[in-house]
């Protein structure tokens, strides 16, 4: 294993411990655990938390700040933070408004975030939450029932995020949230595996010629896997199975093209270059696209495509001010 | 090679055409060759260009728009751009009020975009230029005499582009530039090589726990490899050479944390957790830090540091507005 890091067993904490160095602006760390909150914290609106194991980066603690998320709690890697941690979140960031938690399809983050809230609202907090599950590969997978949340999150982050910066009431986050996650619908694949540090070795093996398709972010298997096609054969592929899922056809989207982590730019726009073309071709506009790092596999190489269907509340709100170390708009 | 690509001949079209796809509001490529402009021309301010080889993502059309570049010039990858290329990004975007070229300090991308000054300034373009030079690892390399020009470019595009961005004289943002040039300083290492399409294979070859240290950002070999060591180690080793090179103690700093490319954010923030602990040490104060991917070599797994030391003016102009595609502030 080749990384740049210091001890195996330090890797979550020093990540975490960089990241608020590095932008104090923005976050600051709690004492207890790797919980990350606003450094200045705006009182009397819903407070948005997500998170989930680390490995992700900058999701989730990229992306809190103004017009996203108020706190994110950080398990180890690819795996979900404790009840525990994910309370002491929820107490830090906790509104008379209310809490609205953001959880990622995954067994363990559902059961755990579930079980924080619980203990939140015996103290007499607030909380809804919903459930993102946009991966349109498989039904059910390793360590999920249901559909896996994968990049399509950060569009929940987003406008569920810019809405509770206006001081709409929780009802109103939980709605809108709600809404991105019907209307948002994701598909990846991979052609090399990421090392999770304290496993030591790559997390599955695949031939010299072989790509996974419908591979989860934490490297679980997808639908397939077969030889490496071209990356517009690849995005025909994936495109033909979110289109099949949702009726985008006439509408305007957003279209997120993300890194597994190790993807550079290059392949992302050679990849965005043809999932604009089949767009267009389909009859589906494209409002805005974002390319780049959102919802990484630690440094996998492979990508997703996310679709976002969009109406005029969605749009207003995707738009809207966000600064956050991982996403500005 | 397994990449997400369709035809190693099409890398750099389909590239430059995915991003203009995707990013619309800020871009657009000139008719002849892979030359990137603003999508609305701004006049009467000093018109910036920079470019170089492809590879670099998001360097160099990820920096146009507002607050920084008006043009961005893509050779082939790690191949400097003709100079005709040049010329047309220049009359491109010329004003009245001058064209500054942003050079990396790279023999075939100095030669090249002199050439096409002379070329332009026989049409009456005013044309001036900077050329960068911020890496501390080697006095020549390569492709180079002298320093070669690296991620600290990213600084010169940043904040010599609000000042243009101010409707300041071609003198003003060519001194603004320099200054930026003459106070950053950069020194990276790698772990892995990436892989230039046409060429089908790893640009060079590291043994299991090997690093280069100094590596050029196109796998140029660095001052020497030894075995890989922590990154706290890798960290210290880096910048001492930085600390060496110029006065930094009791100034304030902008510092960049770059990946490679396929060096993830958690290995980044761990590396930053060590710069940042070892300048407040120093006495060296830290005023932003930018973590991320800024100057790429494809998919190369390793990062650079940079420190460029501010006083007020740099200041303000490195917060000043930006909205690019690769970088908004």
């Amino acid at each position: 294993m080749k990384k740049f890091i210091n001890a195996v067993d330090k890797v979550e904490d020093q990540m975490i411990q960089g990241m608020v160095k590095a932008y104090p602006q923005y976050v600051r760390k709690l004492d207890c655990g790797n919980v990350v909150v606003r450094s200045h914290k705006k009182e009397g609106k819903v407070a948005l938390i997500s998170g989930g194991g680390s490995g992700h980066e900058p999701a989730h603690g990229g992306y809190v700040g103004e017009g996203m998320l108020d706190a994110a709690v950080a398990g180890a890697v690819f795996t979900s933070p404790t009840p525990d941690q994910v309370l002491e979140g929820i107490k830090a960031v906790a509104t008379d408004a209310g809490v609205l938690m953001v959880i990622k399809n995954y067994t363990g983050d559902v059961m755990n975030f579930e079980m924080a809230a619980d203990m939140a609202r015996d103290e007499g907090i607030k909380v809804a939450q919903v459930v993102v599950n946009d991966d349109v590969a498989v039904k059910d997978s390793l360590y999920t029932v249901g559909r896996r949340g994968v990049a399509g999150t950060v569009f929940v982050h987003k406008i569920a995020g810019a809405l509770a910066e206006t001081g709409a009431d929780l009802e109103a986050v939980q709605a809108v949230a709600q809404k991105v996650i019907d209307n948002v619908r994701t598909m990846g694949a991979a052609i090399a595996p990421c090392t999770v540090p304290a496993a030591g070795k790559p997390g599955f093996e695949l031939g010299e010629d072989e790509m996974e398709v419908g591979i989860g972010i934490h490297g679980e298997p997808g639908t397939h896997r077969e030889p490496l096609k071209t990356a517009d054969e690849i995005v025909d592929m994936l495109l033909a199975q979110i289109l099949a899922d949702l009726d985008f056809a006439g509408s305007e989207v957003a279209v997120m093209i993300n890194s597994a982590g190790a993807t550079p730019l290059m392949e992302l726009f050679i990849l965005n270059n043809r999932v604009a073309d089949v767009l267009a071709e389909k009859g589906v506009k494209v409002y805005k696209t974002l390319v780049g790092e959102f919802m990484t596999s630690i440094e996998m190489a492979g990508f997703s495509i996310s679709l976002l269907k969009l109406d005029s509340q969605l749009k207003e709100l995707l738009d809207a001010k966000a600064d956050t170390p991982g996403f500005r708009a």
